[in-house]
């Protein structure tokens, strides 16, 4: 309830029989009739019968298409279309759609609208319940644009009001059919201006999905009018209005004049991608070469600057009456470089340069005025932008000062320099080329979504907060699967006030609610919201293309497993709100936006994983390995099995969206994608015992003559639950028996949860495990205690003799640790298996600064969420104007321990800067540690940059010395765009432990005084 | 016949009606009756009638014994037992059984032989027929042993005469059953002296087998006497006389006195193994100290010494009345180090004399006079036996003058250091401990027959001709298994004249030799004895429990493929071998000696071969790899089902004998044994077009985007065929076509045999093999040609453009090169694929040396023979005096060739010496290339001994200048004990493709002159 209610309710305590009430666009909005509110409402449906539609001839090309749609829309839910009409009919409802210049609204309805909040403003729209205006009686629902697409985004925000989602038909978002529809006052608004200048998509990488799909339901690979009018429809009803089309296999404007034409009808400004300079698309050139080479064979500004240039002229007078955002510039052929490898940069630059110049001739000369102009600094031209020190950039060119610079991220997403104050003060202004789909190094990702919304709000917070307001545009591949961060990026630019830096936190609602939109109701799309946002943090932990069975540890930290019960447990929910939603009208919906992506991603999580466990066991000759063998190719099947189900349900309509691989990148290239191999061991004849530790790969047989021995190491106040697993190697059933040495453990069977008693036998066809636990009443400082497994029906091997060294067992080795907590006041996170690990948000202390202070990115990056310093756009080169976290931990022991700082997998902000913390150990010194790589870190070209973007992590490193028992640990900021996510502290004396997501967080202790 | 016979035969033509002659023996053997000879037959056996055995009380114990189980041979092929009489009987046919000293024989016989040939011998036999000697008409088969064994022998030599095979009771040698059995001059001999004095066997590492076997058939894993008696009865058949006992878990005295009776009744001279002094089994310490520790518990001459004294002295008082060759010195328990590794050299000889003074003091106490003594110089013992320049070895202590110093083999059947013409002078004279079975590092083999007879051949004449002669033991294991070269061994020791040096080449001779013994007919015998030598070349090359899936290489050379063709060949002829023994006497014997061990050894090489081919195609994704998975597993299960026959047959009498470890060793012990995992390829769902070239690891999917394009490698003149592989990785059936460019070659589909036209369509489920071939009348001096190979189905992927770079296919450059063999003369081999590869034996010339020559020893060592310079106890500093071997090869190219000279795994005959050849270039100076490294070579102990004895191959290698053409290489002899197989010379522009065997041989061009 606004303050405008609040208000009236007020008043209506006067009781007043009759009472009206003009809101602040001076419209009749409120009656008051014996104390009861009475609205203006709005009848647009009842009994069959819908208001029509009043278009007068505006003008305004293109309105009258969009306002039809928009009817259609009305249809959608009533099965009714209203009439369009140009003179207004006397009816008691009536709808009218305008811009602000349209001579009704000047003439009737200035007086009753306070037009000023429209007039001059980009992109506006005001929606009024006119009463009594013309005629007497009637009601007028009057949407009034700012200009075209203020009108147009007016209209698509009342069918959204009545059920027609922007995704009604990508994501079959069935509206609910509605037999009568009355629009209250809530209806009635102005909207704000876009924050974003040029807000928009890019189709790209399209093959095979997109483009087998157009293909078969379109007619044609290259898309028709007829298909680009559902993606303008869909752009606009986001409230998006710029587009980047397809360009794999087509050519957008050669293809069909009409493509064009009708971008220009509905408001569609058309760009192109950052190397389709001059309206041209990118493979035009080679469309043309091949069957009318009037242009020349070479795409070279070098050999053929002629051809190519009158290539750019012809593709400028084409276009020039449509609305455009023009690229210019130019790289290679198929988005390679554009010159040789040996190449300088001031010999890039100039012919780049030399390319503009001559493009920007061009425009003025045929295309001029109305054509804004746009460079995208992509991958190597960032270098061009910049220079060094001998060689001025393109930044201090001023033929370009009042072009958009479309700055681009390192295609992972994660944007690149940003803006510095100065270069804030071009007027041009700045873009950002943004990424849900890539095809390219290290390893394209082309399918699923794969981006967590926290991400794309750290990211593009960060790049607005830097100055880059003009232009948006993110590739989305196919369009399908991209629904959820699609929608997020242009509401995030659409209204940043709304989304942005301010609304911290604001992702998980945003999600709810895009699937409240998609019409499911609050409890179904709180739990879808849950979903997706559980398999894009899978995603977002590591792609499905990237990931491979070695990514999540077997069982170090329990990695495979702990991820796995996450995976299960998701899917079983999803499997749930299947069910609930089958034979609805949003089955489909919830398939496509639900329940396919989180089980095909399940899928293959699982199967990776088990493949690592296949491979670890077979190793270890465990027949258990063959179960896992037998589950990877059952993942496959399974994953396989929902791709089909995706093609085939709902009459085919999505057949081909899904058939870009989805796994086993070998390389950037999906053609080289391989399956996880299974491992089948070939197990011996005789029962054969297998030991191993829970947390280590170490695992021995029940050798006589080399006896290894395995260790487990216990703390009495961190981990006091040791296991070990039995496992068998051989085809027939193991037997075997335990025993052990030290009264302080107690062993007990994890199947059945009972305690051993001593020399309990046991026996296994596959694997036994057991927990070992530390029983304090029983310690009789004697740290050592030994577990041993005997063989009972062991295989038969050469022995030579009877004496004791040649029984067939196992041992353990249990060694315990004790923490002297008695001085520790508060809580302090405690030394577990030589590891202290904390979640970066669990700080004992935040220090605020002057300047700025931290705040937490909940569910940011790969495990529980993520520290920035805001505002991000200040760098803290002062220790003492740094923002800090501090961290109270418990080391085992006193000594040199390693610690790693797990953040984001952000890029400098600075050309060729760093991501450094402050890191200080008790009353240290802070020490700069960079999350990256000193030298050589380069975004989209790297080592450094790729095993980041893959991992989607970076770690710093480095020395602290700990005293044995309670220290604190301080991080500070320095560099902008750090996000913490985990600190980890290796005990020197313990060999660190691989993990793809680090340790789980260590036990936190807590000091009860009195106890 | 003999010199004898065609003298006799001569004399025939008199036609004397009756003529009598005597033989050198002064024996009547042949009468001539009108012109027919008549022999001086002895009936042994008629009409269900046997001759009588008469056995004076000639004071031999232990003859009554022995000529009992001689009376049961005769029984054992007649079914009749022969009486055994003391008073000479009156029947026409009498065996008379005695020793040069036996009353009948000093009395009766003298005058009638001469016993010159036996008085004063070892171990010799007469055997005569006399007529008429003391009563008329009666004929007396006499068998007169110099001395007990003597005559026990010549017994023995008479069964194996009537059918009786040494092995009919292990073997199962069945003999025929016969109804006369009549002896002719033939039967007449007189034995030579043994070639070396000590003979016999060690059953030793006999658990799980021969253990286990001991304990099902004879009630006890500590043998007793009646398991005994079939050993000793082995042993003497054999014609050995020297045993070390079992030992691992039994004490041959302290279980049985009466095995130790037994053995001195049976007349075997009673050892015991190297760690095992003064009568005492190895385990007999650890038995008494557990039962009853009289002689305290430390197994220490330093903190034990008296307990220690005790324990021999009691030991030399218990056995002091058997003939026994009494061990001295000492080792550690369980057979190793006596001391800390850190004593020095002077510590440990220190402590050996101190305890071999004690031992001598107490031998001359206690066990005086007629028992010689043995010390062992293994592993260690040698370093103490040899001692450095600081530290004099026991060689320098005239204290051991007088006693046999056995020296060892490395385990792995190669002497190791063999004495000098100085320490040949010693008159206790050499020994050697030689291995058919060993339990130890760096791999236990403890099964099957491994040891090639040439190789037993080139190690044991060595030792001989370096003066070995006092003594021959070889570790026999369970027995079982090792009948071939255990008889072989053992009658190379007995006859070295007939077998030794200077019968080189006769290995293939004594086998069928063996099998005709065993009792089958000529045609099996032979085909036996191929076979025994097919299977045990395989364990030659490398042992079953040290062959793993990478050691013969998949791919090059062809070098898998070429193995099983062999395999295949050989398990084949097994078959049809043993369809034919079916249900005859000697299908058990022949299973056994050929069946089993030619199928258990092939299923296990095939299985491991399968491995490495499932591997490679596994990796390269090939759905192919599962083919090869399902192989391995039913190579396991067939020869577990092989094992399983061979305990359970024949009543089940072998029970045990072949269940230890036969595989997959990871480390030395079997316990670790590990069958391979089969690796199943999940075939990706589209067909997929998978291309590798033969001979190489290099393959390639049909990429569009990161093309690799395959190589083939050919020339006119040697490899003018190459071959690929055009292999599906999918599930569905991959449809392609093949072109090229290049009108030189042609394509042939290897299944079919027909020649491909272009763009010859082409469909796999699995793969199709193509090969190339020039066509030298097409050639057009291109040496390039280009084959590919298109997917007409394949998978769908992204791809970006319609440009021809994203078709998807593979590329393979084909390169030829020629040769200009215009100049040579004669023969030469010819470099192909980059590599001259030539069997030694495959010399251009050779050249003796006043000294010495080379000679092949044939079906030597890994692939065809080797060459040898004899005699074989020369060293050759001076190149003049080197016998040499020289090889004309044609180079491809000019430039510095890799040259490798594959040896025999030998160690050097000087203590820490080298295994030089000398090898020079057309006309350069020799060079000495050592086959083993020049520093850190150490037979039992280096990484590098430990390759070469599980490689079975020394690989020595040095850089060689060629010119491009014609060029020969010459290698001359350095070192003794150096066996040269193969010269392989690699092109230095060629990456060395490893493989286990070598390069296969490369091709022999011959210069034809007029052609």
């Amino acid at each position: 309830m606004t303050f405008h209610h609040l208000f009236l309710f007020y008043n209506s305590v006067l009781k007043t029989k009759w009472f009206s009430y003009k809101n602040q666009y001076g419209i009749l909005v409120y009656k008051f009739h014996n104390g009861r509110i009475i609205m203006a409402d709005f009848v647009l449906l009842k009994k069959k019968k819908t208001a029509s539609i009043f278009l007068e001839d505006n003008g305004v090309f293109g309105l009258e298409k969009m306002t039809g749609i928009f009817a259609k829309d009305i249809n959608r839910v009533s099965g009714v279309t209203p009439k369009i009409v140009k003179e207004l009919p006397i009816d008691e409802y009536v709808i009218y759609v305008g811009v602000c210049d349209s001579k009704t609204v000047k003439e009737q309805f200035a007086s009753r609208i306070d037009l000023s909040k429209l007039k001059g403003k980009r992109e506006v729209y005001g929606i009024y319940i006119l009463e009594d205006v013309i005629n007497a009686g009637q009601k007028i629902l009057a949407i009034i644009g700012s200009d075209k697409r203020g009108a147009i985004y007016g209209m698509f925000s009342i069918s959204e009001k009545i059920g027609v989602s922007p995704w009604y038909y990508w994501a079959d978002a069935k509206p609910k059919v509605k037999t009568e529809i009355i629009l209250d006052e809530s209806i009635c608004k102005v909207s704000k201006e876009p924050s974003v200048r040029y807000r928009g998509f890019f189709i790209n990488d399209e093959q095979p999905c997109f483009g087998n799909w157009a293909r078969e339901k379109f007619g044609s690979i290259r898309p028709c009018p007829e298909l680009y009018e559902k993606i303008f429809e869909l752009l606009l009803r986001l409230k998006g209005n710029y587009l980047w089309p397809a360009m794999w296999r087509s050519d957008f404007t050669l293809d069909h004049i009409e493509n064009a034409e009708l971008a220009n009808e509905m408001g569609v400004i058309m760009g192109a991608s950052h190397h389709e300079p001059c309206c041209r698309s990118g493979q035009e050139f080679q469309t043309l070469r091949r069957d009318n080479p009037q242009y020349g064979t070479d795409w070279s500004f070098l050999s053929n600057a002629e051809g190519i240039t009158e290539f750019w002229k012809d593709g400028l007078i084409r276009n020039k009456d449509f609305e455009n955002l023009i690229t210019i510039g130019m790289r290679g052929e198929n988005d390679s470089y554009l010159m040789p490898e040996d190449a300088t940069l001031e010999d890039n630059i100039n012919v780049l340069k030399k390319a503009i110049t001559k493009q920007k001739e061009l425009i003025s000369k045929y295309a001029p005025s109305e054509h804004p102009q746009l460079l995208a600094i992509y991958k190597e031209v960032e270098d061009y932008y910049f220079g060094d020190e001998n060689t001025k950039g393109l930044k201090d060119w001023d033929v370009l000062d009042n072009d958009i610079m479309m700055l681009c991220d390192d295609n992972f997403a994660n944007v690149r320099t940003l803006p510095d104050e100065e270069l804030r003060k071009k007027p041009g202004g700045f873009g950002m080329y943004y990424h849900f789909d890539y095809f390219g190094e290290p390893v394209s990702y082309l399918w699923i979504n794969s981006s967590p919304l926290t991400k794309v709000w750290d990211q593009m917070t960060m790049a607005y907060d830097y100055g880059i307001r003009s232009a948006w545009i993110v590739n989305v591949g196919d369009i399908k699967n991209q629904e959820l961060p699609l929608s997020y990026f242009i509401d995030l630019a659409y209204d940043f006030d709304k989304w942005g830096t301010k609304a911290i936190n604001k992702t998980e609602e945003y999600t709810v609610e895009f699937f409240k939109k998609l019409g499911f109701d609050d409890d179904v799309a709180t739990q879808a919201a849950e979903l997706a946002g559980e398999y894009t943090k899978w995603n977002g932990r590591r792609r499905p293309e990237a990931l491979h069975h070695n990514h999540y540890h077997p069982v170090h930290e329990n990695e495979a497993q702990r991820v796995l019960n996450r995976i299960y447990e998701a899917t079983d929910k999803s499997d749930d709100l299947m069910e609930k939603m089958k034979e609805t009208d949003l089955e489909e919906c919830f398939f496509q936006e639900v329940y396919y992506p989180v089980n095909a991603v399940a899928e293959i999580n699982k199967m990776q994983i088990y493949s690592g466990l296949n491979e670890l066991y077979a190793n270890q000759h465990k027949t258990k390995a063959n179960e896992y063998g037998k589950l990877i190719t059952e993942c496959i099947e399974r994953e396989r099995s929902l791709t089909d189900e995706f093609h085939t349900r709902n009459n085919g309509k999505w057949n081909h969206m899904q058939s870009v691989y989805h796994i086993g990148f070998t390389h950037w290239n999906d053609e080289q994608c391989q399956l996880p191999t299974s491992h089948y061991v070939n197990a011996v004849r005789d029962p054969r015992l297998i030991v191993s530790v829970a947390n280590q790969t170490d695992f021995t047989w029940a050798h006589r003559w080399t006896r290894h021995v395995l260790n487990m190491p216990l703390c009495f106040e961190s981990n006091y639950l040791g296991e070990f697993e039995v496992a068998n190697g051989g085809i027939k059933a193991l037997e075997y028996h335990i025993d052990w040495e030290g009264d302080w453990i107690e062993i007990i069977d994890v199947s059945t949860g009972e305690t051993l008693s001593k020399n309990e036998a046991g026996t296994t066809e596959v694997s036994n495990n057991y927990k070992v636990k530390i029983l304090k009443d029983k310690w009789d400082n004697n740290p050592n205690a030994m577990i041993r497994i005997y063989v009972d029906n062991g295989e038969v091997v050469a022995d030579e003799s009877e004496n004791g060294t040649s029984i067939p067992m196992v041992e353990i080795q249990v060694q315990a640790k004790t923490l002297d907590l008695a001085n520790v006041e508060g809580k302090c996170f405690l030394e577990e298996n030589g590891v202290i690990s904390i979640e970066a948000a669990h700080f004992t202390n935040s220090k605020a600064s002057s300047l700025a202070k931290y705040k937490e990115i909940k569910d940011f990056g790969r495990t529980l969420s993520g520290m920035k310093a805001y505002p991000q756009n200040i760098r803290f080169d002062n220790a003492e104007e740094a923002p800090a976290l501090s961290y109270k931990i418990f080391a085992a022991e006193e000594g040199e321990y390693t610690c790693k700082i797990y953040a984001g997998a952000s890029n400098p902000v600075v050309y060729h800067g760093k991501l450094s913390v402050g890191v200080a150990v008790n009353d240290s010194e802070r020490t700069p540690v960079n999350t990256i790589p000193d030298k050589g870190f380069d975004p989209w070209k790297s080592a450094s940059w790729r095993v980041g973007v893959l991992d989607n992590i970076h770690i710093g490193e480095c020395q602290l010395s700990l005293k044995k028992g309670l220290n604190e640990i301080t991080l500070s900021a320095i560099d902008p765009a750090v996000v913490i996510e985990k600190i980890v502290l290796w005990n020197p004396n313990v060999e660190i432990r691989e993990s793809y997501l680090g340790p789980k967080e260590s036990k936190l202790y807590e000091c009860r005084p009195g106890r």
